[in-house]
């Protein structure tokens, strides 16, 4: 299926005075198109079941550098002139933007460089030297690295690819919703993870002309509410650590806050819990890898199913570049959520052959030792006796509950730790 | 594109006396389409860089039950007469097959019993209720749980639902080959993991007859290598922990050793470890989630990139259902090969300030610790002494090692343990 033509009246009134124009969203997309994967957007049944609205997933981490940034970039470094190719570009990014730049340039043969903070994990530098940059590492943060980048391009002539505040940049991330549009039934809702504004700017763009009936709405870290502030003019509190790095902004762009007051109804604020169970869930139930950031969406509509149940919402999984570390995290917390792995303290006697009749009573419950501490060094623990902590592998509460239990008509003295026991 | 018809000459000489037929699998075709997702088939470009061959994946995995194992049940079920499908059906899995069938009988309104071993992990008991079949479990392991499926088909008049050794189960599992062949541009190769043979088999049957030119060829985990053993009537060891227990079959079809022995040249052995850098492989490049058994084909490509060097490849990832805690301990195992997080020993005088020292100095290397643990209690450390162990994060290899110059520059013996180290 093909878009029906834009409603030119809602053009003419609405988006024309606006920097971007569905125009230049629509002359963008053959750009992208060429050079970018057309990912699959899918009915998600288990997440429809979980959530009570009918969702359907862009699985915009399938991309070659698994994130949109391509879209924008590609349509950016497609329309340099012969000249500016041929000085090449610069960009300041620790994120998807800095292996959309490397990756498109070298593609085009246009050299990149990538300013990063100091900081920046080796895994980042690798990927974006690997997809064929020139990294500079430079200062303690991004406000530093700008500048740096800023001052490398006054110096080589290079062009300074913005990774969000551009028009073309815009431009170029409206081919989301173009696609999207094209392959789902027609959608009540998109959910548009805000970083900066530039991906849900070309959206709305896009969406407006395209299926005027559908809401576009924003979804911003509680942490980072940027375009929240700069569209309620309310102050609030940023910082701190956020699972969505990716749209971690402490300003938005001027451009694409022009866009987003005049086409988007309203940002949601989702707290780090829901970003958590958003991620669990898309790799649990979806089997796809989000980012924090790529998650939001679903991680708005986990904080609301009300809001959505029954409604058509399309989410955009606009990323999937997360720490396997922090994922790993992620899984065994969700785990002990769900009582699959539990820790207990036992008070023992410290004699021969306590942990074998412990360690039998678990084999023959079915219970799985994970972990096993003797702690003898505390004055809370008798001087005859020792502390026991055991982590175990559970089929679930009930599972966890009968051990316990087990335990404790054993004679032991059981306290159960972490997120499911008294001190959770 | 729609697929070229069969080519008469090989559908007449080589598949004709088989006892699924072309004709089989397309005319399964529309009752699949009907009611299974069409999974989408995209290059791979991180993983056709990984191993040199054009990679082209089928992402099955994001069938509602997350494998390819609906095909073939949903033709089973729809094929029932009015009379068999009002008594309902009976299958014995604790695996994919199970949701399958438990998915689409519910679906279609009739009654689903899956029988399953007792020691069924609870999360798969529960996913395969909730899905709305009657659960039972019964005996110690597949062979038990089969008896009391085949003893309750006989009581109750339920249709017993092969997992792969039927017909209409080997046609519907043929659809694969069909939407891969039709979205992905001429295959040279399709490498398709192998349990019982269900799913190659229908594959097999496909490709020879719409794309005679594509190898299809096998996979199995050389833990388990019923099929190779099958075709090849060389005795081989069978058993053990295996990565890809989807596939981990001791006894393949009659139907299906039939069909593979005339159409499928080759089976691949593939051990463990591959099996675990496929399933990383997928997630950190590809991020999407391969249980091991879905990530075979990777692992045989992996195993030996030089045969399929300039290849177009076609992988079937046909599962996504890898415990959370598997996946987690597949990360940090790989973080630990990458040298992103080491231990390190280090034996040390025992007096107040050490800790401090050593902790200050791997703070100032940007090294985040992870694991301290203090051990006094070992003869091989001096009296006075203590023996640290330390699991730190590190960016890679290079900054484990200078931590490690470091500390020795402070005069600490230091063992690097596990992987990367001495021990490793």
């Amino acid at each position: 299926m093909t878009l029906p033509a834009a409603d030119p009246l809602v053009s003419a009134l609405t988006v024309s005075d606006l920097p971007v124009t569905l125009a230049d969203v629509e002359a963008a997309r053959p750009i992208v198109s060429a050079a970018v994967v057309r990912t699959p957007t899918l009915r998600a049944p288990r997440l429809s079941e979980l959530t009570g609205a009918d969702v359907y997933v862009k699985y915009d981490n399938l991309q070659v550098t698994a994130s949109f940034k391509e879209r924008g970039a590609v349509v950016k470094l497609a329309r340099l002139s012969p000249e500016e190719a041929k000085r090449g570009v610069i960009a300041m990014s620790a994120g998807n933007h800095a292996q959309a730049v490397a990756y498109h340039g070298t593609r085009l043969g246009i050299s990149t460089t990538i300013v990063m903070p100091e900081n920046t994990p080796q895994v980042k530098v690798t990927a974006t030297r690997a997809f064929g940059a020139r990294v500079v590492l430079h200062g303690e943060g991004v406000g530093d690295a700008e500048q740096e980048a800023l001052r490398i391009a006054a110096l080589e002539g290079r062009v300074f690819v913005h990774p969000y505040d551009d028009p073309d940049v815009i431009a170029g991330q409206g081919s989301m919703a173009l696609e999207m549009l094209e392959d789902a039934p027609p959608l009540d809702c998109l959910l548009v993870p805000v970083g900066g504004g530039g991906l849900i700017s070309g959206m709305a763009i896009a969406a407006k002309g395209h299926s005027p009936q559908t809401q576009v709405l924003g979804v911003e870290a509680a942490l980072y509410p940027a375009m929240w502030t700069a569209l309620t003019g309310i102050p609030r509190d940023s910082g701190g650590p956020t699972l969505a790095e990716g749209i971690a902004v402490r300003n938005v762009g001027r451009l694409t806050t022009q866009i987003v007051r005049a086409l988007v109804p309203e940002i949601l604020l989702v707290e780090e819990p829901e970003l958590e169970r958003a991620v669990n869930a898309y790799i649990t139930l979806q089997k796809t890898l989000a980012e924090g950031a790529g998650a939001a969406g679903l991680a708005a509509l986990l904080s609301d199913p009300e809001r959505f149940r029954g409604q058509r919402v399309g989410l955009v999984l606009c990323g999937g570049n997360i720490d396997p570390r922090v994922l790993a995290a992620i899984l065994m917390r969700e785990l002990e959520r769900d009582h699959r792995i539990v820790s207990f303290r036992l008070t023992i006697l410290d004699r021969p052959g306590m942990l074998g009749i412990i360690s039998t009573l678990l084999g023959k419950l079915g219970a799985n030792i994970l972990e096993v501490h003797h702690r003898r060094t505390f004055l809370d623990v008798p001087a005859k006796g020792t502390r026991l902590d055991l982590t175990v592998e559970t089929r679930d509460q009930i599972h966890a509950q009968a051990i316990q239990d087990a335990l404790e008509a054993e004679g032991l003295e059981v306290l159960r730790l972490g997120a499911g026991g008294a001190e959770g």
